[in-house]
């Protein structure tokens, strides 16, 4: 009797090993992986597994739902932000539009250089140049107005090395993590320096992020009644600089909580990131870092875009993760021809 | 044959009315009525039936899940506001609790006359006034522990005349209301002149409300990292008075589209519900008058709190509907003992 109910125990042991051996074979190989472009290594394994434990019933780090905060940079996080911004391609074609009603501006700075293509020029300018740039594409005119001009150009503007729409060079890898995470109760958020208004008009539809969660660089806005229609008029101002410290700023002031994850990749999100994984329970920081100079770009320190160093330095101590863009993704965009994103 | 067939048809209407009647009957008197401190009447009616109108497959003023937006003003529309707004209440208690280590208080104002419950005397100090109390009591602290001292003020803090818990004087028709519209795939916003960071701490308990969708009156922030720990500093400039051509203004920043559905009680909602109701497609917009001096506090025109005269006159010709509390609420307060919610 004895004899038999050990051999009915080992042989059940064996039989449930077997099971769950079988289980996690086929979980590697799994058509369900919920992160295809991820390599299979450290970071991938890392987020599938924090993910499994601020979510799992009984879990000593479970969050709940409503606390489930995960916020994301999008220029060189989301999407490719090199050689330019693509806010920046936005602000050129738009006062190449203008400049026909503007015959001023063929002598006036910043828009002269701008006009001739000389981006040195421009950039001499400095923040004053800057600021009359954006007042001059991005003010003076009502939301409505404005977001209709961004819906327009986004449907055909292209990336100058590409050739791609510019809604075609956001990360695979990326749009699987914002899809896995949402699949697990996570509110995703875009916190970016780029403008609030041209990002929304197409967050929705490329990332599936609507507009009341996308954070970013906000400028004033004025209520007025014109022919008995009520809008919103566009101002010269700015309201929020979301970058930097501006970040936790922009979380604080639209979320009202402390994200649980934060993922960027310049030292613009330091302090997002600082803010982010200061909190007290589970918290998780990642940046991404530019490594793959074939398929992307290869950029740090030093970029006068996406300029990463001190956030590089200090992600151990943190306990940030770092995805190598050249090692940890096995696929960056997704196109029917990936070769042609390649720049 | 004819005849029969004939007969066959009417008693079949006559059956279809019947089994309809039943049913609209059951409606009537049902235990689901989502409703039912609502009287039955005209408002009651309009709203359930734009609710069924803007979501119902198939109907022709269907809106999709992800533009299902409702606003609400929060003072005197989803909680009393009087004899005076909860946060003078809380500012007052505060500048008490800090006047010991503020001896220069007691000769200076608007702090003087406040300490004295001179409430004329601090009206008297105007706008410079208010902003030096809301600088003293909600500024030079960090979020986190202002958000604390929110927390613990209205666990306890009770109204001067009901002697309730100011978390009780909340509207029970309003609870349903919100209830049933996040039932059908509505988000609900609180857009208030009140302060931001004064409502969130709480809203999401007593309204379901979490604190990203609480839009209110917003003070500048600094990030800061003190002692190795970042933090955000609470500094007393406004960034936003979100109260009048302000509330659109909110709206537009924080959610990005236009409401389909705005809920005021004053003048300061005017330009709100005008924002949402000016929008194409459905859209419903609705005042709550105080009407009700027996259960609640009846004021509308000349009020120096809640003043509700050009949205009251202008209501009818932009199709706003007007609760008349006193007849079109059925109860006003969910307490053990109504009557002791009678002010």
């Amino acid at each position: 009797m004895y004899t038999t109910r050990r051999a009915l125990l080992q042989s059940t042991a064996v039989a449930v090993l077997t099971v769950t051996m079988n289980l996690r074979a086929l979980a590697a190989q799994s058509p369900t992986d919920p992160l295809p472009s991820w390599t299979e290594g450290d970071v991938k394994e890392k987020l599938l597994d924090f993910v499994r434990r601020t979510t799992a019933d009984g879990s000593g780090e479970f969050v709940p739902v409503s606390e489930r905060i995960a916020v994301f940079d999008n220029d060189g996080t989301l999407w490719c932000e090199q050689p330019l911004y693509t806010q920046a391609y936005f602000v050129i074609d738009r006062v190449r539009g203008l400049a026909a009603e503007r015959p001023e501006w063929k002598e006036k700075e910043p828009f002269a250089s701008l006009l001739k293509g000389d981006v040195k020029g421009v950039a001499a300018t400095g923040e004053e140049g800057i600021a009359a740039l954006m007042a001059a594409t991005h003010a003076g005119i009502s939301t409505d107005e404005f977001s209709k001009i961004v819906t327009d150009w986004i449907a055909t503007a292209k990336h100058p090395q590409t050739g791609r729409l510019f809604t075609q060079m956001v990360y695979k890898p990326m749009l699987e993590l914002l899809t896995h995470l949402r699949a697990n109760g996570y509110k995703t958020y875009i916190v970016s320096g780029g403008g609030i208004e041209f990002m929304r008009p197409w967050t929705e539809q490329v990332y599936g992020i609507p507009p009341e969660q996308v954070i970013g660089s906000t400028g004033g806005l004025k209520f007025n009644i014109r022919d008995g229609a009520p809008l919103l008029e566009k101002l010269p101002t700015l309201v929020l600089n979301n970058d930097k410290e501006g970040k936790p700023v922009g979380i604080h002031r639209h979320i009202g909580r402390r994200p649980v994850m934060s993922f960027g990749n310049s030292d613009g999100d330091y302090e997002m990131l600082r803010w982010t994984t200061s909190g007290t329970g589970p918290r998780f920081g990642l940046l991404v870092h530019h490594t793959d100079a074939k398929r992307e770009y290869a950029y740090d320190r030093g970029s006068p875009i996406g300029r990463l160093e001190k956030a590089l330095d200090e992600a151990p101590k943190h306990g940030w993760h770092v995805i190598d863009m050249a090692r940890d993704w096995r696929q960056i965009f997704d196109l029917e021809n990936p070769d042609c994103a390649q720049p």
